[in-house]
């Protein structure tokens, strides 16, 4: 017997026929000897017209009143999944964001899970009862709707599992595990069926979203395993093909032979800007970045070429695209302040990653990927590593090329069918 | 200064547009300065969708998740409203049911309201925030969701306004006030300024509706004063001409004239049974009785012939329509039980009833309705009364023909325009 949690998206609660299949499979779940607690999103489409209520009534709405429009979707789904369950002679019921409570500080409508009061929650999951916990929302001190940000029932699901100390926590998503790489690139694209947290917050922050980054965040600092898995597969299956997200401590432990690299991962969503020929004197950096910073922009790679022979310098970084043009024009205004000479961008660039925790005991990592796409002609425009992953910036009509022959090179092909 | 409570129903809140113009009509209130609180309803359309899920969720859907599921309409609109409310520059926040809490008895999908905690709402209202508060919604004494039934949104803004003692209870609807008889009907209908709980309960009990019964029983047990209005109507108009339900007393006390009659009422709803030779002896219209009140089957107009000079007698009386079926299914098979003869049915009648708590003091009702309805040929099927109301089963193709010559016969015509 294992405590679990199962969390389904939108696409699985999609109307009453979809619910029922959500019902089925944690019914088999149960059937085998679990307990077993279920987050679940509202129906795909519902947030967007809640939000679109919200956004009518006011380009500036009240967050906190947001929350309360907002927060229904998941109410909804949490209601319907539980009598369906109860229909089908599961004992079930619905435990809203405020009945538990799950208690969020900080901001309404990106609102963070401080604690989960479990006694009531635990006596009825250890009496046989599944329990439905509606993804998103939560409760403020005051006691008031919270919710936490879109995509926030993936967060939800592991603050229940850490904070009811489940043995695993399922996501049912529309895609059966994480990837080597984008299968829609590379047809050999191989699921991986362990990953560590590390890399799964390298994978997800450079373009392979299968969960939200906070969610892998607060799974590692919990140690909460977490398990992706497809929600339409055969839920009788006894095992269920979907990738492992845990520590790198149960991944030594398990023995597993493991690739040098696990996966490759690109990202379009990032612009170039080059600010040439700015003074090579302390502070001149800083006189960039703290305004971008203020402006809550997000900066990412940045380089700077730093000729000892000249007084001036060349500094390059990149920002989401979203906020390219907002960033130009910060650093238009501080023309004289800063005092570069001109500002160059390029939208059109893409950022390729090779993730892996091997890299750290293995030399050449990021030589190898030098080496193999200086030899089909793509050109590197900048480079930042971290310990775990090597990221380039390459033009973007080059972006599936690159990612087809660094994914061979690092022998993650899977063999020919 | 007065403490208003504005209820609006789920036409008034279907879609932003509509949405602000509650809005704008509740920041006129406040402008005079009242204190406000609003009841607000489902979108209009939107509680049908929720009770949709639900059906095809299960034909035995559990009625806890179901008030979880359907409670979620009032939540939307009331977050929407008071965002709405404050984009205006008008103070304003939603109490949830569970937030204040609304406190409410007996079972879930039908539940009764207890009690309604204020000390909050009040120190609220008082510092100038319009309350705005999601009717239908309750909390159990368990902290699990309730609902208070189809409509149950008319008997919350009751309740809210007999717990904060508001000086009025204005109800917001498709209609501009409560007329002596259809306008439909009668083109020559008059809008009443005042009518009495007990008038309103007889005009809504026999097919005047335009408020929720069980919320004009609440407002004459509690003493509220219930205004009906137009929600269509001009915001800003300083006299709305709705209609005000009060008491007797407080009519009494304004010395207005009223007519011996308010209003004529009809009902196609009913369908008449009559049960031959029944043996006239104690029990027999027991037996016949008892079995139908076991079946919730609710019987309106009861007449037994009592011959003296037989022993057997004809039992005459009226069901709802829908239960016609139901309710001679159940004496057929008692027939031998009881000993009548026969059933005969009629589904094609209807109910007209000329209601007014003048009548008390005024012979002659009863028998002008007789004389107006002969004198058209009318024939009447079986008669009730009671201390302010007198009705009569009649045919159902002279129901218009009769209300009319009624309309005219106690002077309710208005004066031609």
């Amino acid at each position: 017997m294992a405590r679990i949690v199962m969390k389904f998206g939108g696409t699985s609660m999609a109307g009453m026929e979809r619910i029922r299949n959500v019902a089925a499979r944690v019914k088999h779940v149960v059937s085998q000897g679990n307990e077993v607690a279920v987050v679940v999103s509202a129906m795909a489409g519902e947030t967007d017209r809640l939000v679109g209520f919200c956004k009518e009534a006011s380009p500036l709405y009240d967050a906190a009143e947001y929350d309360v429009v907002v927060a229904s979707g998941e109410q909804v789904t949490s209601g319907l999944l539980a009598m369906t369950l109860k229909a089908m002679g599961v004992e079930a019921r619905s435990w809203l964001g405020w009945q538990l409570p799950i208690r969020t500080v900080e901001a309404h409508a990106k609102a963070r899970v401080s604690t989960i009061e479990t006694d009531d929650l635990l006596a009825a999951m250890a009496s046989g009862q599944v329990a439905v916990i509606p993804g998103f929302q939560g409760m403020m001190d005051d006691g008031r709707v919270s919710t936490l940000g879109r995509g926030g029932s993936d967060t939800s699901a592991v603050a229940v599992a850490a904070a009811i100390k489940a043995d695993r926590c399922d996501i049912y998503t529309d895609v059966d595990g994480v990837y080597t790489t984008d299968p829609r690139i590379v047809a050999r694209a191989r699921k991986l069926d362990l990953v560590t947290y590390e890399e799964m917050l390298e994978l997800a922050s450079v373009g392979a979203k299968v969960l939200q980054t906070r969610s892998v965040g607060l799974a590692m600092k919990e140690g909460v395993r977490v398990q992706v898995l497809s929600s339409f597969d055969d839920p009788t299956q006894e095992d269920l093909p979907g990738t492992l997200i845990v520590s790198e401590e149960e991944i030594e432990d398990s023995k597993m032979e493991r690739q040098l690299i696990t996966g490759i991962a690109h990202d379009k969503n990032e612009a170039k800007i080059i600010v040439t020929r700015v003074p090579d004197k302390p502070g001149a950096v800083a006189s960039i970045f703290g305004p971008l910073a203020d402006a809550a922009i997000n900066v990412d790679m940045i380089i700077q070429n730093d000729s000892k022979d000249s007084e001036e310098t060349d500094v390059t970084f990149t920002v989401p695209r979203a906020d390219l043009a907002r960033s130009v024009d910060i650093l238009e205004a501080l023309k004289e302040t800063i005092g570069f000479r001109r500002i160059i961008t390029d939208a059109e660039v893409a950022k390729i990653s090779v993730v892996g925790v091997g890299m750290r005991s293995h030399a050449g990592v990021a030589a190898t990927m030098f080496k193999t796409l200086a030899d089909r002609g793509i050109n590197i425009e900048a480079i930042s590593t971290s310990e775990i992953k090597v990221s380039v910036l390459i033009d973007e009509d080059e972006t599936e090329l690159a990612v087809r022959v660094l994914h061979t090179a690092y022998g993650l092909d899977a063999p020919a069918a």
